[in-house]
């Protein structure tokens, strides 16, 4: 509890499992924000119209995220060994936290030097889940994960019985419409464009059944996207419902007594 | 316990019900895989861009399925006395399955000779219910049966509700706006394409109404259908909590001494 | 119990409330029936295309229902004295159910003779809630119109949520959009029209913004939308989930014991 | 008890906290009822076609609701020494309840000199809130308000999440499409635009993909945000059930004796 030297206070501010306090450090912050803020470069950058004039500024950023980034490992190399989870100093440095990291710095690299990829870029946001994995978050996180992993079964049926469904409506309109429209229903692969916006209720209306029959087919399929819809959100429910009675229990055992 | 016989092996892997252990057999495993992947052919077939470059290889493949079901059901024929339920051959090739199985088989046969019928030939899909009965999914398949069929009355009359709004809302749109879109709301039935869009909140975008007062009541129905979808989630959600609370129940039965 | 007098078994099938058996009477499941059939008749009725060619058709089932339901009113008043709770013949011809047939009777008298009036004809679809009042049906009924009634205030601030937020998204599109699309977002008013599709996921498309700002806006307006469905049904599932533990704890008064 | 003087007597009318009986005093439900017309009049007041031929008439309930506002902000300020949490007037004057009141008069005032601002005018809506404050609607308030905050965690990820799916599908249909639909997919922000629409099930339909790869990628989208409504929807359902089940143990606290 005595952070006397300099390396164990840094190896603090790193490393999430290390920090003594709940929550994130002052570093650790600092970088969730530059996470987020280099992700909204990205995603402003690949708009012609703000990267033309603003080029230097994009580059700016990116460059400052590059060594930013770049120091905290030399850092976190630095400090991992006051973490007993890692035996020396090539344990981190193979551990899938370390080589993530470093794909991360090396993909900002190579889009400095013009190898682009939007994809490649996307893998920073997922140093976010690195630091995600914390406090109330990550309590909340395992609710939710728990109540969907016990539900599992009764969503991948929920699933099927949609696929079915759509293939069934899909297969439908293409036999009623696909004589009027061969562009927009002339294959079921096609009329399932349809029927996935309509059972969704997304509803794009690019394409809409012209015969009566096909709109009373459509009308079917829409009515039976709100019970596709109702389905989950009940089955995820009585799933919450359930995980919270049984914390709830876990609180309060001498709740009957 | 001990399947000496060959027949005996190779019943246990084609009859679900005579499996000792849980889960499918690896036949029955394969099954479910050449029915996802002829529904998937079926699928792509129908599209011309892709059948007519392809025809050979959609044609081999409709072949190989027929070659694989016909010998599935001639190994059941030989096999099935091995499952007490059946008292003879015969037996079971009048049992709906058998049948269905060989309504399936015919269904690919006559497509193959030219006798289309996309209706027909999703018959095979229903073959996939049959296997799907077991397990984990049949677990929660009957959870979700059990929920949906305990709230019956509910969901009925939430279906009521929706087809008198459904009614109004189209009955007083085609009073308002039948002078202004006589093409679109010319009569309750033309309404009621545009009254289901909205309802469900599918929203084409096809037909809207043009005056005021339309408009107002077209905001109506799209808030009531807001209501509507929010109801049989709300009814569903109580009855997948209930039918958990009971499920846990039994699994405890002295939680409460 | 003994239904000697023949008045007095037309009254059982006639009046809902003599009926010793549950469920409904042989006549009043064809009362339904027609009533069902009469309304699908007005809903054609609106279509030219349909009406036309088969007007007299219509006029003939027009006029069989005319007859049918004079019958069952002459009946009625007949057989009314012997339920305990009519006076007399007078009482029940003054009571709201009495009356509400004789207006469906006139409506459907006039529309025979040219005087016509959707919303009058529509009437006839009320007759059906005095039947429905029975059964498993009113159960389902009750337990819906309880849980809605229980969280009334719940649904009511969610309501005035989606009002506000409705009004606060339609001013905020109409300072930003409306120099741009003055037919469309040159008002709240006309605003509004687009906010409500917007908020309830109808996304009908016939208006969208085109500046950014706009778009952001909208996004935003778009994503309050989920919560806006999600709140009311979260609210239903919790009033149905109580409803029901109430009811299952009334039907095992000895449970915790 | 006895409140013998005018001046209490007048407070009891303006103060919420005064009042004795549960409910609005008389005087409050007029605010109330005069702060809807005026939002009301303000809605109307944007729309030229109602504007200009009636202009005298909104100008002059402007001028009435201006007159009675300040009138009763008079009143407050010489009633509020009833209200022993005023130590005096000034304190009073001082209150934000006070400032906000005057605020909300000088924007009516200057919108009827000329100087106009429709987000300055939609303050005085905020003077709802303080009246809201209060009886059955403020408990159910309360309710929604715990609901919401206690699952805050779950909420927020199911945001992170959405948000998340947001930035995946953008760049998903951004990489596929911009090279067929620049206008439309030329960057991940305009994408986003259709992502949005489609995730949250609105699905304008202004645009849409083209490319058979975009289209599957947009059926995705959608089929996912089936998840994203279905997810805090059983989020807040849960969170209800547990604030009523708590709600139902403390008015009931020998229920397991």
């Amino acid at each position: 509890m005595k952070p006397t030297s300099l390396r164990h206070r840094i190896a603090i501010q790193l490393d999430v499992e290390l920090n003594p306090r709940p929550g994130l450090s002052w570093f650790n912050r600092l970088i969730v924000a530059v996470i987020l803020l280099t992700t909204l470069v990205l995603i402003l950058e690949t708009e012609p119209t703000l990267y033309e004039p603003y080029r230097v500024w994009f580059i700016g950023v990116e460059m400052a995220v590059l060594i930013l980034f770049g120091a905290e490992f030399l850092l976190r190399l630095w400090t991992c060994v006051e973490n007993p989870g890692y035996s020396s100093r090539l344990a981190f440095a193979r551990s899938p936290a370390a080589l993530f990291d470093l794909v991360v710095i090396l993909a900002i690299g190579f889009s400095l030097v013009g190898l682009e990829g939007v994809v490649l870029r996307l893998l920073r946001l997922i140093r976010l889940l690195r630091v995600a994995r914390l406090g109330h978050f990550s309590v909340a996180l395992r609710n939710i994960g728990q109540a969907v992993a016990e539900r599992r079964m009764e969503l991948v049926i929920s699933m099927v019985i949609a696929f079915g469904l759509l293939l069934l409506s899909a297969s439908a309109l293409y036999v009623i419409e696909s004589a009027h429209q061969p562009e927009a229903f002339g294959s079921i692969p096609r009329a399932m464009w349809w029927s996935v916006a309509t059972l969704t209720t997304v509803g794009y209306g690019d394409i809409v059944p012209v015969t009566p029959l096909g709109k009373m087919f459509a009308a079917l399929t829409a009515i039976t996207g709100i019970g596709l819809i109702a389905m989950p959100a009940g089955i995820l429910a009585s799933a919450f419902s359930a995980a919270m009675r049984r914390a709830d229990k876990a609180h309060e055992p001498d709740d009957g007594e």
